[in-house]
């Protein structure tokens, strides 16, 4: 008997990301196809369920062996209902019956989630969360996202928007205007543009020396990769601003711990790709502002799954929500 | 036929509370029982049954009828096993196997929570929380407790730790200690005694005129009602610590609504007899710090069991979760 198998769907907005999934959470094949944002989008439904039937096509698959599909989108979805409210980033304006459009095209069953939630169901089913029951997930990349998952389950809350992690307010006075329309948000500090903005205030207020002054006026601009590599080596203002960024991360981190006291607390997005430079001073923050119980039960640990978090996430709600 | 019955029973430190509950959640009798803390607490679990046994005779009940017993214990519990691990206010120094000893002197089923949990579930299911499946409950009481409700459970995360919204570091900088070991924490500055020190450490900073101070060299001693009282007519010296009070707290409880958006939070306890004094000024606070979408969809309402949250949250166990 053949093994079933799950497609897990991760749409981006340059990208739509698909794997054929084993059931036991293991990637038998990923592949990739553009997003084609025009007309509003009208073409995304149509384009994964060709790009589907023509992988069930290319590697004869019996149809009967496929469990379903999970789908990440990148905005608030309604999951009883199967509607995508809205998703800018790729040209729906307006709600969209995903899950029933692309059952009716794939005549396969459909479940779909929030992308930032299926990848932190993702990495709390074969990541770093290594099948703990409560993990929260924050991705630190252009912005800030979360994924809170508390008893096996992710939190939606009443309006789905759980998890917003990059707006907690972590600085609640003079804090930066963030695009949600309200100021100190953590995303304003902690995503690899907020790191650059706490990077090149601090050199403006700052006359010590610093290899980033010299990186700024040579090439005009800042990277978060730049800045922890300073730090790395010692620079004072990249330390400072490492310290900076830990403090808010950690202070936020550590009042979410106290309040959920999660197994592990999973950091992703390029920010985190600077390892221990970040997680050390972000680890003895989180230690010095958690409840004790929370300090010493509550681990953070670097994302493992990469851009795979989303389609083995969206595999996960087939398994366990369909 | 009968209904059937289940009996909730909430342990505090001074006294045992007690209830016939109809499987609906309705009180039908109440009753209390002192706690003997004596020789460690060694006769609490007795008592506990001797009361149970005495109303099913008092009354005539056939146990058949009766569903279980629901228990809310002032400690950190493993429900699983059924042991509360330390409960130091009651004597029981060294963890307890209170589900077994119950259900051996009882013959009836047992389920265990910790009781700010107990009166969290009280809440959701019959109080403020009016069935809402996402719920966090504050009790500003000596100290401040919390319980954290997520698709419809008790969050308990990895130790049991979860819903210590007491201790989620308020004020990260110049904090005053708390027992926790901690600096800084929301109990400091937002239970009975926190709005108490808040409002002798003004009077000792501010100049104004002000009848806390009145009061204060009058009795010898504030309190957080005086202190209400004061703000609500306008005295500038308490309307400063309500605003600090609300500051934290709001910012507080906005951090953990951007994480979770609950369709309510639900104050509790003395502090939150100051209905407007403290909900309006809460609210804006909350509003200012807030996710758009939570501050949209979050309500803060004030808790409407009062003393009786514990014994319908630990009749809910019964109902639920046996």
């Amino acid at each position: 008997m053949m093994d079933k198998l799950i497609i897990g769907v991760d749409i981006g907005g340059t990208t739509i990301k698909m794997a054929l999934i084993q059931e036991s959470g293991e990637i038998v094949e990923k592949w990739v196809i553009t997003t084609n944002t025009k007309s509003n989008g009208i073409h995304i439904i149509p384009d994964i369920a060709a790009a589907i039937k023509n992988k069930i096509r290319e590697r004869s698959i019996d149809s009967s062996s496929i469990l379903g599909i999970g789908v990440g989108a990148p905005g608030p979805v309604n999951m009883q209902t199967g509607i995508l409210y809205t998703a800018v980033n790729i040209g729906w304006e307006k709600p969209v019956a995903l899950r029933e459009e692309l059952q009716a095209l794939t005549d396969l069953p459909v479940v779909i989630e929030n992308d930032a939630n299926v990848a932190a169901l993702g990495e709390m089913w074969k990541g770093a969360g290594d099948g703990a029951r409560d993990v929260i997930c924050v991705t630190l990349g252009t912005g800030v996202g979360g994924g809170v998952i508390v008893n096996g389950d992710i939190a939606h809350g009443i309006k789905g928007a759980a998890g917003e992690i990059g707006h907690i307010t972590a600085v609640p006075v003079n804090g930066y205007y963030c695009n949600c329309g309200k100021y100190g948000c953590l995303e304003t500090v902690a995503s690899a543009t907020g790191v650059i903005r706490l990077a090149t205030d601090e050199l403006s207020r700052n006359a010590e020396p610093s290899v980033l002054r010299e990186i700024l006026s040579q090439q005009g601009r800042l990277t978060a990769k730049a800045i922890f590599e300073a730090a790395q080596k010692g620079d004072k203002v990249a330390v400072k601003v490492v310290d900076n960024l830990t403090f808010y991360l950690g202070l936020s981190l550590a009042n979410l711990g106290s309040a959920l006291n999660p197994e592990k607390i999973v950091i992703g997005g390029g920010v985190s790709h600077a390892g221990d430079t970040l997680l050390k001073p972000l680890r003895a923050k989180f230690k010095e502002y958690a409840f004790p119980t929370v300090a010493e039960s509550t681990t953070i640990e670097v994302a493992t799954l990469g851009n795979d978090a989303g389609v083995i996430g969206a595999a996960w709600l087939i398994k366990y929500k369909h």
